[in-house]
């Protein structure tokens, strides 16, 4: 071998930054050179939550997405037993291109692995669900504050008191997740989701969280909590985890998942998604 | 009973009529007062194309929809087992509240009876896909020309060369619908059916037949030729036989549908599915 040390070192050590591809991510997590979470990579890059079923449960939660597109928005089906995504990334492989996955089997969960190998079959079918990644970068680009980011956390998500529409054996609450703004600022942030129905879309709920039926911003049921300042709102989105709790409440007799905040990269860019 | 006989025999002899509501025309569908085409009947509800399928063949027909959206406009979905079409007639029976269906077994139509009784079971899923009756009646008010509604028959309607989007055992060829149109009122049709995507939206070719494959448009591959005057451009709209075409190909040990033009009326207004 001819390369120099220095290449494989920096490759070992830091294979992915912030201006990687999706492609070079993706190829990072194939070699399990990374498998840490996803957030503030990919720049430009959508991002997706993955849900991997065995086809008998592949309607019903097809349908679930449907008619609860706010917390389940489609970006890509992937047929039983096709673990590539060739609706927004030719030639990747689901199996292998995430940084870490879940396994549930009857609903509780029984490993964290690095690839899926060991739990594949053609039976299984892959759905990709929009991530708030992806609105979160188009605050940040308009100068609008997203404060787990600032505080190195995962974003705070809450169950709330509002129903899913059910599709066969999936129903279950909307999980939102939170970010404080000031007032002046929400209709900006507001607009800038709006324009991303792919990514969860505009806020589910501005104000009083017991609206909600959240009795306490500083208890998350996902994630972790965050400073709400005195001239602060805290402003609420649908959530991605929305279809992983139902299907833990469902307990198929299997399912696979990313790990939360370890999502795969598309190679779809925001713009793709965005509408004017 | 104290009601006048000439009231009874007007319901008998004359169930429907052109300002009937959609209930009105389902309930005549369901005692078999009614069991012709539904052509220019229920003035400004929405009316659907059915398909009813084995649960073993939802999950790959509703992916087949979402993969053709102009093909096949999705309307609502009703679980296994379940008749009644919620989000669009709340109430309303799929198994008799149209004039008369079309059974397919192995690919083969079977039977066209008039309830689906004698079929049904609690594995079923139904399927209401948009129908162009509707863009028809925007086109009718705006004073534009429907050629196979003057000579009082059947739309034509013809296989193309372009292929489907696959979904698991659907695939096959686009069919398409022909209105001839005037050149200078083509921009005018495109845009109110563009208006309405749940109804099969915009063209998807204006002008020469053979672009599409067609070699000869007297001769239709359903429906029945209209006359096409010199002076007029054959414009082609994406058709809700599309599926049906992709069922028989597939030959599902079972698929029921409603008869060509014996179409499900919703409680849907036009307006519901009109975008400004």
């Amino acid at each position: 071998m001819n390369k120099p040390t220095l290449f494989l070192y920096d490759v070992v050590m830091n294979p992915i930054h912030a201006h990687s591809t999706a492609a070079e991510i993706r190829a990072a997590c194939r070699t399990n050179e990374w498998t840490q979470p996803t957030s503030g990579f990919g720049h430009g890059y959508v991002q997706a939550n993955l849900v991997i079923l065995p086809k008998e449960y592949a309607f019903d939660f097809l349908l679930f997405c449907l008619r609860n597109p706010q917390a389940c928005p489609l970006l890509g089906v992937s047929e039983a037993g096709d673990p590539e995504p060739k609706e927004v990334a030719p030639g990747a492989d689901l199996r292998t291109d995430l940084p870490r996955y879940a396994v549930y089997e009857d609903g509780v969960q029984t490993a964290t692995p690095q690839d899926l190998y060991h739990y594949w079959s053609d039976d299984l079918v892959s759905f990709l669900l929009g991530c708030s990644f992806t609105f979160e970068h188009a605050m940040l680009e308009a100068g609008l504050p997203v404060r787990h980011l600032e505080q190195g956390v995962n974003v705070p998500m809450y169950k709330t008191n509002r129903l899913n529409n059910k599709a066969g054996i999936f129903e279950g609450e909307l999980v939102v997740s939170m970010r404080p703004l000031k007032p002046e600022v929400i209709d900006r942030a507001t607009e800038l989701s709006a324009r991303m129905p792919l990514a969860h879309g505009a806020p589910v709920h501005v104000g009083d969280p017991r609206e909600l039926g959240i009795a306490d911003l500083d208890k998350p049921d996902f994630g972790e909590a965050v400073t709400v300042h005195p001239d602060e709102v805290p402003v609420f989105w649908a959530c991605g985890v929305t279809p992983q709790a139902a299907i833990m409440a469902a307990r198929p007799k299997l399912a696979l998942t990313h790990l939360p905040g370890h999502m795969f990269l598309t190679d779809m860019r925001h713009e793709q998604i965005s509408q004017s």
